[in-house]
């Protein structure tokens, strides 16, 4: 029986990386890692439309229980953090809008959670995902896409150790309402 | 008979101010102005959740034609940046679900717009509002939802007249699939 089911999205303004896992008797499954390549559309309001479309596309796929996404900590300037702003506001009104609690990790924190270490390279952060989830082979090499997965991990492994000593952000402000009026599909 | 529904909205953190006009033999009637005020909750979730929802509440309401939104052009910082864009990319969002589609207006555009001049102090804003819509008394001391009420008619100005001179970023991207894919109540 599936005990839960979390999405981390990595919403940027020229690729949004994402990743669903499930939780069966306490261990993680890889459902889907993949990306949304955006850089080739000509206007903001195109990759904004399309980032909350797949967005909304993949909690209606999978219903997951629970939304991790990054919560980024600088940008080249006010222009760009703006942008990544709008980015990460559409993902989150298409979390909002089916009700899914959502929490925030810093890219430090993720890399803390899951290697241990929070300055970890792309390579051990990768090593580290492919051991948690058992898998053969790493199925992607799109940098992206694995810190959308990262994200869902390092919220699993937070919720279930609950050590995230003040970095974590979650908005249990409204969960709890939205505990209470979840309508969705059981797994 | 009513030729165009126009909703104006200012996202910001604290405050969205709003406002509605519906366009009539070309002239201009004032259907809603008003804010939402945000800065007593607790949560940034809490807010965005706020934005989104007040955002789809209004479209659902008056199924306006098109959307203007306010594009800011500073902020105190980076953070301060990046939460004004999530709050945007909620309000954004919502107008994305309805496939309404979004314009952008700098403050400077707005003013300049309504009152020929981009520097026009909050007063002589309001009076030209006064006058535009032919109201007796202006109906809000509010800043944030007079705000709101001079983008929706800064943009009928300018989907008029055409003189945005590029300033104006319109979203005409997606707008062409838009009308192809319309579903509103007719007015």
């Amino acid at each position: 029986m599936t005990e839960k089911i979390i999405i981390g999205i990595d919403p940027g303004t020229n690729i949004m990386g994402y990743g669903v896992i499930s939780i069966v008797k306490k261990k993680m499954t890889l459902l889907c890692i993949d990306e949304l390549i955006l850089h080739k559309l000509d206007s903001q309001a195109l990759k904004l439309k399309k980032i909350f479309e797949r967005t909304l596309s993949l909690i209606d796929m999978y219903h997951p229980d629970e939304l991790a996404i990054e919560e980024p900590f600088y940008a080249k300037n006010v222009q760009s953090m703006l942008k990544l702003g709008r980015a990460q506001g559409v993902a989150m009104a298409a979390g909002l809008l089916r009700e899914i609690p959502i929490t925030e990790y810093l890219p430090k924190k993720v890399k803390m959670s899951i290697t241990g270490n929070g300055n970890a390279s792309k390579e051990q952060v990768e090593g580290m995902l492919k051991t948690l989830l058992n898998l053969k082979e790493f199925p992607t090499k799109h940098l992206d896409a694995t810190d959308g997965l990262a994200l869902a991990v390092c919220h699993f492994l937070n919720s279930n150790n609950n050590t995230s000593g003040g970095v974590k952000k979650s908005y249990t402000g409204w969960s709890s309402f939205v505990k209470n009026n979840l309508k969705r599909i059981d797994q």
